[in-house]
């Protein structure tokens, strides 16, 4: 699933019982009353609800998810800031980094109005957008010809690589249980959250709504707040 | 799969590459290279070996497990000790608890000799083992009676369930990642760990065996250290 | 502070700015836009209620506490499914167990009536209560008895443990940052809580207000939800 | 404490015993047997050393460190993969990004040889090494102007930064316990560690030892393996 312009995120695997993957949830919560559930029906959606709406979390994660992930830099700092997940990254240490760059399209070439935790962002005027494109544009030739000219003069690849601009594409798995994705998404499709990001975020919420759907409407009704 | 006398643990999911759970591991390290596998060979079967020595933990993570377990309430206070996991327990509080107990059989019911953390253990002479398992099956009944009438008594559950003892059995659901796996049975079939854990501990390695080979043989290798 | 017949829990020491711990939440909030502040006033008490009401949590992390607690067993069960925060405990294994045990007192000899979840607690009537506290005291002479008897046999300590009931008392030490306090509040002083469990919470509470007094009261105007 | 040309790392407060902060790791550890030590002594080292050797690691989590670092942004990215800690960063999204880049200095200007994993670096030659000192240079220069001219059109922070090199310095608290820290600078003080991370590491190891010199000791004593 293309993201942004170079961007991209795959869900490679997940674990769910083939009956049905919210059934983990289900028989993780009858757990506690030594009873189980063999497919999802109106008694097991019902349940789902009622453990999202009284934020009983701990069953929501027993269901995890891997996905394969390529975001800008900038993006991929905030990613890793959730620390209940696992994250193997491509490292510019050992391996010469991609030549992909985000630079943001039309109305995302944008400006900020408000105070910081109330921002407004609205698009550039056409004029100032295109100026601005050309800026990042340059920026991102001369960062890669510094980047290949400290290569070619023999410096380490991880020094070379400490010009290159935080919009610089990075790639990594992430594996992560349901509980904390909907923490995730509860913060990162939140209109507050960078819009870059956000589109991430969203594209999370496709990926995973055809394996939890019950799940994710119950978020929805319970107010996006994780449980 | 049965553990001690009441007791049982079954692998109920994993998540892993269907051409191979271990690619997991390989393709998360790769990833630094951004380079992928397809299947296990013998160049991902050294990476496997080069991670575990060098104690590269993380790709480790991206195999998850789920398991069902049933065992004694000290186990399981042993167990849930280990914080990189998830839980959800059969409640005392909402539930009448199952009326079977632990009780040691042969050399297992067992003496003590040494100071604290080198403790010798020892079975029991015969005659004292008896006279040992004719108290611990008396204390059963009795709380068992005891249990039953304050419920007919009309005492709620959760105050009920406090007279029985800690050999009483239990049962949970736990999520787990291959990493914090090892770790688990790093401690747990040492011999250093009480008996009673150590046979889910080495249950749960003949479970996952079959699935990460080549981990498991390389965890040996290494010395049993958690990587 | 003594709580229920015969636990307790002290306040040992924690980790907070000298001019006033809550400027360790606001430093660590104003760190995003590289200010700081150097005593508690009105805009650090109107930025520890910002961050409250818009679950900004990570701030909140930034204050450690560390206690010591002596409770019954089946709430340190409860207790220790808490996995941010650290714990140390009293072992069965190495040291004989103090003979110690709680049995609920007066209106808390309780009866449940209605649905999981919904349960409603109403205390026994005074006969069924005496009867039930009755078989609650002999039930522990039993278990105590046989404890000793079992010791004397020269059974192992870690098996002779095995008869002793879950309402015997343990005591550990807890570390916790103050957001996974919130969160233990949160969750253990509700009224859904078992009431033994909620004695230790509403303590905690008063334990830390005058640390974090302006933390407390946003908290308790933000619904009680964890940041 | 100044680290490499800009950063700093400044060790703020921390959570221990005032009879020595070391008393929090002994008596967590005497908890198993009820004990307790009212100082440090021959006996209470002798503790230490034996949970360091033995790796029980929990007694170590009692002891809480409050940092300030400032490092460059290439840094900041391997510090926080340490999941388990707190952080709270300054936010190029709030507010402008300080005008401050690492440049390599001296022999820090290095060139690699040998294979991922078994790097060997060495100094680049003088004029080379003065050669990509220039590139550096200009690289920051030009950043620094386009970052300036994005903001004067009208660019938002969170966009305009967009073009800023990964040697940009940033800010940050780290809450950690003294496990993670060890478990921190047995990675980052290792010699296949990067060079500027590992400045910041033994920095670390300095600030720390005066607070907690029996545990560095054994940590040196036992191979500088996490316990």
């Amino acid at each position: 699933m293309k993201v942004l312009d170079h961007g991209s995120i795959e869900l490679l695997q997940y674990m769910g019982d083939t009956r049905g993957a919210e059934l983990n949830i289900v028989n993780a919560a009858r757990q506690s009353f030594g009873q189980s559930s063999q497919k999802m029906g109106k008694s097991e959606n019902g349940l789902v609800n009622f453990l999202m709406k009284n934020r009983h979390g701990t069953p929501f994660e027993m269901i995890q998810f891997l996905f394969q992930v390529k975001c800008p830099l900038f993006v991929a700092r905030e990613w890793m800031r959730h620390r209940i997940g696992s994250y193997n990254e491509y490292s510019g240490r050992y391996t010469k980094m991609m030549s992909e760059f985000y630079i943001p399209e039309g109305d995302q070439m944008r400006t900020q109005t408000g105070k910081p935790g109330a921002y407004v962002f609205e698009p550039l005027s056409g004029n100032a957008a295109m100026g601005a494109t050309d800026v990042m544009r340059d920026c991102r030739d001369g960062a890669l010809q510094d980047y290949e000219c400290l290569l070619d003069m023999g410096v380490a690849k991880e020094v070379a690589r400490m010009v290159l601009p935080v919009n610089i594409y990075t790639q990594f798995t992430w594996s992560v249980n349901l509980r904390s994705l909907l923490n995730f998404i509860s913060l990162r499709s939140h209109e507050t959250a960078m819009w870059e990001i956000r589109q991430y975020s969203k594209m999370i919420e496709n990926l995973v709504h055809p394996i939890v759907p019950r799940t994710i409407e119950c978020f929805e009704e319970a107010g996006r707040v994780t449980p």
